[in-house]
C-alpha cells in the first residue's frame, strides 16, 4: 500500500465523519461506507493489505485500550455477575441456533459446530466505539458489555479448542487443560502480576518527562495484545485489560489524551479495512445468499435475545438490557479468525466461509446506527 | 509483519532511548542500532518489508512536520541567502568529486553520472531529529540547514532530471522544462495558496473539538507529502512545508503536542528501518570495500567542506559552518531512490547500486554523533 492510499483513507474518513457527525449519526459507520466504497466492492481502489491489517489492528488496539483506561477493574467487578450472564447467554444460544440451523439445511456435522462457534464470537471494538463517541464509556451498561466481552472471548476460546479437536480427529482432554492453563497463566500475569510492577516503575516515569509514561504505556500494550493473539485470545483482549491495569494504578489524564491522538489518526484504518473487507463475490447464487440471510438472522437474534434475557435476569432495567444485547451482535475480526482457523483446517467450505465471514461483517456494520439510536433514545426518555 | 514483530521494534527502540539518554548519546542512534541488530545482518528477526516501509514513512513525516511546525516561513526567508549558498555548494562538490572518481576507477560514464547525482542529495530527517533532540530547531543554523535541504531537493531533482534524460538516450529540453514548472507549480501552490485557505477554514476548525485541528492537518500533511513524492521531491519536503505553512497560519501548542505524540510513536520506525536497510552482504569483494571506503570519504568530505566552505563565505561562524557542514551529510532514502532510479534504468551495476545504497545508510548513520558534539561544544564553548 503506498502513501497515496493512506492519504486517500485518511482524507476521505475524514469528510464522512464531517457529514455523520452533522446527520447525527455515528461516525463509524461513515468509516465502514468509505471502505467499502474505496475496496473491492466498488472503486477497488484500496484492497486488503498488509499494511492496511496492521494500522487496524494498531488503531483497535489504541481503541480498546483507551476504552480499558476508562474502566478501572472495581468498576467491572461491580457489574461482574451481571456481566458473566449475559456472555454466557450470548455463547449458548448463538451456538445452539447457529449449529441447528445449518446441520438442518444439510450441512456437515463439523461445518456445522464450527459455524456455531463463529456465532459465538463478540468482537467488541466497534461497540466501544460507538459509546466513546456517545460518551457513555463509564455507564453500567457499557462495562457490562465491555466485561461479558471479555469473558465471551474466553468461553469462545474453550469452545474453539474442543471443537478443533473435534476436527482433527477426536478432542482431546490435554488440549483443552492447556488452553485453559494458558487462559488462567494470562490473567494471572496481568491481573496480579502486573499492578504491582506498575506501582514500583510509576514514580520513575512521572519524574522524567510526560511521552515516558506514554511510551512506556505503549509497550505494555503492545506487549499484552501480541501474549493475548499468541495463546489465541483476540489482540484487543490484552489492550482493553493493559488499560484497566493502568487505569487502576494510574489516573493520568495526559495519558488518556495522548492514547486519543494516537487513536484518532489509527482507528479510522480499522473501521475503514471492515469496509474494505465485504466481498460481495460470496453470494455467487441465490442459495448462497438466502443462507447468508438465515445465519445473519440467526447471528443478530440469538446474540440479541440471549444476552437482553439474561441482563433482564440480573436485574437489568429493560432499556439497558435492549443497549446490552445490541451492543454485544458484532462478530468483526474474530468471527472472521474462527472461520480462517476452520477454513485452513478443511472443516468447512470455501461457500460456507465466504457466508460466515460476511456475516461477521454485517453484523459489524449494522449495530452502530442501532446502539446509537437505542442509547440517545434513553436519554431523551430520562431527560423526558 | 506481525504485530510481535512491532511490539519487539517498540520494546527495544525504548529500551535502547533510556540506555542512550542515559550515555548522553543521541537517542536515533540507538535507534538505527537497534534495526542493525534486528535486521538481516543479525538476527534477521525483521527483514525490509511494506509495513515497516510505511510505518517508517509517516514517522519521518510526523517528524517533518513537527519540525515545519516550529520553522515559520520569514525565519527561513531571514537565512535565504545562506541557505542557497550552502545549497548551491553542498550540490556542486559532491557532484562534481563523486562523478570524477567513479569515472577514475574505470566505471562508465553514465555511472559516474549517477554515483555523483546520488551523492547530491541530501535527506535531513537524521539531522532534524538531532536538531529537536537538542532543542536547538529555532536556531539559525538548523534553519539554514532545514532551508538549504530543501533547495538542494529541489536542485538534485533537476540534476536528476537531466542524468535520466541522458541515460534514456539524449537530454530533453522539454522532460527538464517539466520538472522546472511542476516544482515552481507545487511551490506556488504551497506558498501562495494554501495560507489564505488556512486563514480560511481555521475558525471553523477552532469552533470544534480540539482533535479537529489535529486531523485536518494530518490530510494537509500527507496530501503535500503525497504531492511532493508524485512530482519526484521527496515526501519530507512535501511535510516540512506543510509544517511552515500551518506554523505562519496558526500558532497552535496544542496542535504540537499533538503531532509530537504521533511523532514519538511512529518516528522510531523510520529510524529502525534505516538501521533494518544495512545489508553487509554487498561487500561480497575487497574490491567492493574499497570502492565503498571511497565514495563514503567523497561522500562525507565533499559535502562537509562543500556546505561549510558556503556557510563561511556567507558570513556564518566558524562553529556555525562546521555543524551546516555535518548536517547536510546524511544521504538517507534520498541517496537510495536515486540509486533504485538508476538500477531500474540499468544505467549502473548492481555492485554499484549496493555501495551507494550503504553508502546512503551509513552517512546517515555516522552523523548524529558527530553533530550531537559540535552542538554541545558549541553550547559550552558559549556558556564558558
Amino acid at each position: 500500500m503506498e502513501l497515496l492510499q493512506i492519504f486517500i483513507i485518511v482524507a476521505a474518513a475524514q469528510a464522512a465523519a464531517v457529514v455523520f457527525r452533522r446527520l447525527r449519526q455515528p461516525v463509524v459507520v461513515g468509516e465502514i461506507l468509505v471502505g467499502i466504497l474505496l475496496g473491492p466492492s466498488l472503486i477497488n481502489f484500496v484492497t486488503p493489505s498488509s499494511v492496511l491489517r496492521v494500522l487496524g489492528e494498531l488503531g483497535v488496539i489504541m481503541l480498546m485500550f483507551m476504552v480499558g483506561l476508562e474502566t478501572p477493574l472495581p468498576s467491572i467487578r461491580k457489574v461482574g455477575k451481571s456481566a458473566s450472564l449475559v456472555a454466557a447467554g450470548g455463547v449458548i444460544l448463538p451456538f445452539v441456533f447457529g449449529w441447528l440451523a445449518v446441520r438442518l439445511l444439510g450441512h456437515s456435522s463439523l461445518e456445522s459446530l464450527f459455524v456455531g462457534t463463529a456465532l459465538v464470537a463478540t468482537s467488541v471494538g466497534v461497540t466501544a466505539r460507538v459509546l466513546a463517541e456517545l460518551g457513555v464509556v463509564k455507564r453500567d451498561f457499557a462495562r457490562i458489555i465491555l466485561g461479558a466481552a471479555v469473558i465471551d472471548d474466553i468461553l469462545g476460546l474453550l469452545v474453539l479448542a474442543v471443537i478443533t479437536g473435534v476436527a482433527k480427529g477426536g478432542f482431546s482432554v490435554s488440549h483443552l487443560a492447556w488452553v485453559l492453563l494458558s487462559i488462567v497463566a494470562f490473567f494471572v500475569l496481568v491481573l496480579a502480576g502486573l499492578p504491582p510492577l506498575v506501582r514500583k516503575i510509576k514514580p520513575a516515569m512521572q519524574q522524567r518527562s510526560p511521552s515516558t509514561l506514554f511510551l512506556v504505556s505503549m509497550v505494555l500494550v503492545l506487549g499484552l495484545a501480541v501474549l493475548a493473539s499468541y495463546i489465541e485470545l483476540a489482540a484487543i483482549v490484552g489492550a482493553f485489560l493493559a488499560g484497566m491495569v493502568l487505569a487502576d494504578e494510574t489516573h493520568d489524564l495526559d495519558l488518556v489524551r495522548q492514547v486519543e491522538v494516537l487513536g484518532s489518526f489509527l482507528t479510522p484504518f480499522f473501521f475503514v479495512g471492515v469496509g474494505v473487507a465485504v466481498e460481495l463475490s460470496a453470494l455467487s447464487n441465490l442459495n448462497s445468499f438466502l443462507v447468508l440471510l438465515l445465519v445473519l438472522a440467526i447471528a443478530i437474534f440469538s446474540k440479541l435475545i440471549g444476552c437482553a434475557a439474561a441482563a433482564l435476569a440480573s436485574g437489568e432495567s429493560l432499556s439497558d438490557a435492549y443497549i446490552i444485547g445490541v451492543g454485544m451482535i458484532p462478530r468483526g475480526e474474530v468471527g472472521i479468525i474462527v472461520a480462517s482457523i476452520a477454513l485452513a483446517s478443511h472443516a468447512i467450505s470455501t461457500s460456507i466461509y465466504g457466508i460466515v465471514v460476511l456475516m461477521s461483517v454485517v453484523t459489524t456494520v449494522v449495530t452502530p446506527p442501532i446502539l446509537s439510536v437505542l442509547i440517545k433514545r434513553q436519554r431523551q426518555v430520562k431527560a423526558g
